[in-house]
């Protein structure tokens, strides 16, 4: 074994605590802003917030909490692709690629500018810029969810939108992080990219296919019980070959759930995934929680940087996606451009590669987790008023 | 964050790769088995030895992989708890309790007396005695499930006499690693297994006597939803109670099950329930299968060693449980025997508390990790012959 195993024996034990108090935790958190009638994702992430080195300290966000996290957000996404109709996604086409790229040109434009304006460097303003960028899909996926609005246009126009919307984040994050090593490997950064749409295509068009016409490759006879182990292992399998070449896990196990929905007819296979979709995301919203230090913003500088930012990456990110989806009416464009607002775990997760470069300093890590949280917390509501208002 | 940020977003894009390799393999080798009509685990274990450090190297042993693994014995024991109604295992308490102390007697005793015969010191033979004594029940759990033969007096038997077994492996490690340290702290001992019994008598009695009053604790409209969540964190929270005072974390897992198991006509939480049954426990079954390590046994004395620690930790074991179940009739009694064998992931536990403190060289760690998977092997096939026969 690798670990000492009366170490390991202990920290599983220890693992187990872990587990038990982020999973009451946010079950508390849900269960009070059910009865608020606010989002109860809020609740949960909130719960993460106070049973973490913030407030009560009871739990670190480490490394096995964060693969939890993890599974939540691709279980989540699995659920959402569940849901979703290739053919769906192909009548938004035009609205979605357009608040895709509207919606990261205007959010990387602000951030490099702001960056360039606070007189940091050029690498530094292009991290600024990507962690400006992506948008979390998964929070706004939850609302909708929660709402049962995601099969509405806009709804899926979101979906669409945050697929292009990664792809263009990667390159971005690609062409930062070769900025900072002192540049730019074009002929890499475009195999990247082609590898990326590549694998987008063949899985959205392909898989669903191939099932569509031979569900049995997922049913009995070939496998003895249900479809839900050959179903979680596309899941697992996509998810794990797309962020193994770079882009996030979720688009992978987005794509496993469209798969899988094209077998819908011949087993309830929502039945069964649903308890794997109850137990994983609530670690994913509290873990978002966990990572919250609210110590760094004691100087009123990095408060008044904080709002700035987060200003600036609410408003370019709304008008952008609003701009792209302005053909769907002005009504459904606002909800597109609200929902496409939250950072959550991808903000992190662009600015933690660029504390570890070394070219996002302490405060400006701290400045970005705190804008992708703010982002993350102000949607849900918003976005619940705009579904249920008149 | 704890981790550099960087070096954590590809760790959890490895982390998918392993889960999805493990429970690929162990899907494969589950399929492949239930062809050969030989039992599932086998194959899965197997599938794990495969893709191991021993094999293709594919998948090293973790401590995320462990956690998985620990959860996978969880959910199984919390499944095994569900079928399980504490009534039922107090008829066949005289039998489980004879069974669980006269099955750790001859053990220990056998292996303390070849410690002593192959010229070990008293802590080293004591280790290897308490290594031969903890059942591993999630092994002959796995196979009664799958033979739907949890419900006969053999199957409760067992249980009831994992739970005393578990008791008492637990005060005979605490006293081989008091030997080791120099001296034993009897009062520390006896306020260990004070708790230990006061944890299980307090839950499984009290604990299924409110829920059998107040089902309403689980259910709604206390909860909003289904009680898949409440459940599922009875059973981690009891899990990790239970590990944090010295037990094995499943007999918390189980105890939740049966108290859970309570409030069934109010609710079908089994079907809730089945997926994370279905998704965690092959990570146990193939994270056994990935801790073997072939290299140790190209030594004919090692080899023969592990033959002699093998025949000896079967032959002992089943004496003892046989003898203490003998009320039972001799083919109820065979079956308990038999199935308290395996040493699964137990027996790996405490050599590798004994290595970790010193008092168990590389050889004897090894032989005791192959002892416990070679019982673990054999087991299956035979109680399988034995239930299904005439």
């Amino acid at each position: 074994m690798s670990a000492p195993p009366l170490a390991a024996a202990t920290e599983v034990a220890d693992v187990l605590v872990a587990l038990f108090a982020v999973l009451l935790a946010a079950k508390l958190g849900d269960e009070l802003f059910r009865r608020l009638r606010q989002p109860t994702i809020v609740g949960e992430i909130l719960a993460g917030v106070v049973i973490g080195p913030s407030a009560l300290g009871l739990v670190e966000p480490d490394e096995v909490l964060e693969v939890f996290a993890e599974l939540g957000v691709v279980f989540l996404l699995f659920w959402v692709g569940l849901e979703t109709r290739l053919s769906e996604l192909r009548e938004v086409g035009r609205p979605a690629a357009l608040t895709g790229a509207l919606g990261v040109a205007l959010p990387f434009a602000g951030g490099v500018a702001l960056g360039l304006a606070l007189g940091e460097s050029t690498a530094t303003s292009v991290f600024l810029g990507a962690a400006l960028v992506a948008t979390s899909v998964g929070i706004t996926s939850a609302v909708l969810l929660e709402l049962r609005s995601l099969a509405t246009t806009a709804g899926r126009t979101i979906l669409g939108a945050a697929v292009i919307d990664d792809i263009l984040a990667m390159t971005i994050l690609a062409v930062a992080v070769g900025l900072e090593d002192g540049g730019i490997d074009a002929v890499g950064v475009a195999v990247v990219i082609a590898m990326a749409v590549g694998f987008v295509a063949f899985f959205a068009i392909g898989g669903t296919q191939l099932l569509a016409r031979r569900p049995q490759l997922l049913h009995a006879p070939r496998f003895s019980e249900s479809p839900l182990l050959p179903a979680v292992i596309l899941c697992l399998g996509l998810a794990a070959f797309s962020a193994q070449i770079g882009l996030a896990a979720i688009i992978g196990a987005f794509l496993a759930g469209m798969i899988v929905a094209e077998t819908r007819e011949q087993h309830p296979i929502e039945d069964e995934i649903a308890p794997l979709y109850a137990f994983f995301p609530p670690f994913f919203f509290a873990f978002i929680g966990l990572q919250v230090e609210l110590d760094a913003f004691t100087d009123p500088g990095t408060l008044a940087l904080l709002a700035a930012t987060t200003v600036l990456a609410a408003a370019t990110k709304f008008a952008g996606a609003w701009l792209g989806a302005r053909s769907l009416g002005s009504r459904a464009a606002t909800v597109v451009g609200v929902g496409m607002v939250p950072r959550g775990e991808v903000g992190i997760i662009v600015a933690g590669i660029g504390a570890a470069s070394g070219v996002v300093d302490a405060e400006l890590f701290a400045v970005i987790v705190g804008m992708s949280i703010l982002t993350t917390l102000a949607v849900p509501p918003i976005l619940r008023a705009r579904l249920a208002g008149p």
